[in-house]
């Protein structure tokens, strides 16, 4: 299928103006489309309409005047396709409350990361629950927001059952800044954006202990083992794992201090507690409740995940740091790939 | 196989004194081995016993007293295991000086990363031409020489087609610090070596040219896809070109910039000449050669490698380096995985 076969969407409603939910606002803007960002507080909408920027998320980044904001849920349900941009716990409200508003067949895209913690439930699961009407999509790639806002390159997985429904949406998204790789793997896009915030935990705090690159890479290895190994027991394809959602995401997160789960396992591993960091913080990063959620998961699927187990142990359940990292060191030599 | 069932071969020989073969002798050392580190210039094994390190390439490391310094080729290669750690283009030239000195039978590990230019060889292929009776093995994975040196922990594939044999390899070897796991995947074990310099030139490119982490991401998980399908090609199996030899040393080489490739990448990115900044260094960057040796090999076998090619075009055709990035970007938006 060639682009001129697709025809793009006009008109793209982005529900959640937080960082992401700004930036991809922007990204739909300069592919040409007529793009309304929906935020829940009428406040933050005076304010960005007043500065011409997302002060609050985004500082420093000017909004194109072009940009329509409204508080007012119905306008933006309205669009020819949604990006559902709040955080992930609430997804399932957001879809709730959308699904009166939406034209049969919208696509609703999600663009949150993680699992819903009260379920187990993947972002998909949980608005197919609220929206079962509604072709559901996935967009998950490493994408730090305030370089897509800036028309900073940028690609990413477009995930939809509906493949020329996809190729829609990805004409109506990709531009030479913003591509969108398309695929069809709705659930293998969702796993690597849940559990690399887990790993990201465990990459700080081998950074905070000064263990080296050699280890964080090590590390970045397997725990992209440990994600494919759920990923295939979820039913997710080994090239979605390896691909943008997965690999590119784990890369893109583990390296970079800018990631909150990651500066907080270097905290942790300078030897602070959890409780004197999150006391600190005004938002939790999200990898202190997904390691919790996941080794639910992995062990109903009886899957091994020996380093977001470890994770888990040292965030919820008071494990000694070292010990865990002496246990982790000490199983039995292996061989690669098992 | 447990570890009780298998003997460590009691004497390591290293053949090659530059940073990787001191760290690798210092790292069988502390797995409990008798190791002898062979030198070719009789001055520097002088100043190694003198100064007790390698001030040379690992300044500030305090070599064991207990390691054996050697000019005398013979003397090293009685060792029960060899590794082999010459520059990659002096491991053909390695192997046939060792042939006549080695014991049947005695295993000889490739530590070395890149094509071979003359003959685009495979580090195995070339010292097999040498060594046909001798079992051949490669190590391989994410690898700062100084962190191995210090026992920092550290992670790599050992691959061997002689499966008993490897796990002896791996006994010789491992420590807590210091990790092999078994493969028996001796051509997959090569390929990210050898490709992940030509890559890191390209993410030094991105860097320099200002472009952003999204991308640099985004170039990591297409340069494995890149990675995958010369492997796949060549006969490697997914799990290698996906562990530690692959994924692990790419990601290394790819964030940061103790990589000479890397920083190569960079300045270039920033404008300046190739030959300027060759004409600064001491060394070539391996990246430079293996770029154009990739794209022959990647055409015999028919296999599409387009960020090595554009990496090929800039350093060894004139292509601009805008122009590059931008037909790259201008490619049509595609399926993933393809």
């Amino acid at each position: 299928m060639t682009a001129a076969d697709v025809v793009p969407f006009a008109r793209v409603g982005v529900i959640g103006a937080g960082a992401w939910g700004t930036a991809l606002a922007l990204a739909a803007l300069r592919a040409g489309r007529d793009t309304i960002l929906w935020a829940r507080e009428p406040d933050a909408v005076e304010a960005m309409r007043r500065d011409g920027e997302n002060a609050r998320y985004l500082p420093g980044i000017p909004l194109d005047p072009a940009l329509e904001i409204t508080a007012d849920l119905a306008r933006a349900a309205a669009a020819d396709a949604i990006m559902v941009v709040t955080p992930a716990q609430h997804l399932r409200t957001a879809c709730t409350r959308l699904a009166p508003l939406l034209r049969p067949g919208t696509p609703v895209v999600l663009c949150a990361k993680g699992i819903e913690l009260a379920s187990g439930c993947l972002m998909s699961e949980a608005a197919a629950a609220s929206l079962p009407a509604a072709p559901i999509g996935v967009l998950s790639g490493p994408t730090f927001a305030a370089e897509v806002a800036r028309g900073l390159p940028t690609a990413v997985t477009l995930a939809i059952k509906d493949q020329p429904l996809g190729a829609r949406i990805v004409e109506t998204l990709g531009s030479r800044s913003f591509r969108p790789y398309l695929s069809d793997d709705v659930t293998g896009a969702q796993v690597g954006g849940a559990v690399k915030n887990v790993l990201a935990i465990a990459c700080g705090i081998i950074q905070g202990r000064q263990l080296g690159d050699n280890a964080r890479a090590a590390l970045i290895t397997r725990g992209l083992a440990e994600i494919s190994r759920l990923g295939l027991a979820l039913g997710a394809r080994p090239e979605t794992l390896m691909g943008l959602s997965g690999l590119g995401d784990l890369t893109l997160t583990c390296t970079s201090l800018q990631s909150r789960n990651t500066s907080l396992g270097r905290d942790l591993g300078e030897g602070r507690s959890l409780s004197e960091i999150l006391g600190e913080r005004h938002s939790v990063a999200e990898g202190v409740h997904t390691a919790a959620a996941l080794g639910e998961l992995a062990g109903r699927h009886g899957v091994e995940m020996p380093i977001c187990r470890a994770i888990d142990a040292i965030l919820n359940h008071g494990a000694d740091i070292d010990e865990t990292i002496a246990s982790l060191m000490a199983r039995p030599f292996r061989i690669e790939g098992r």
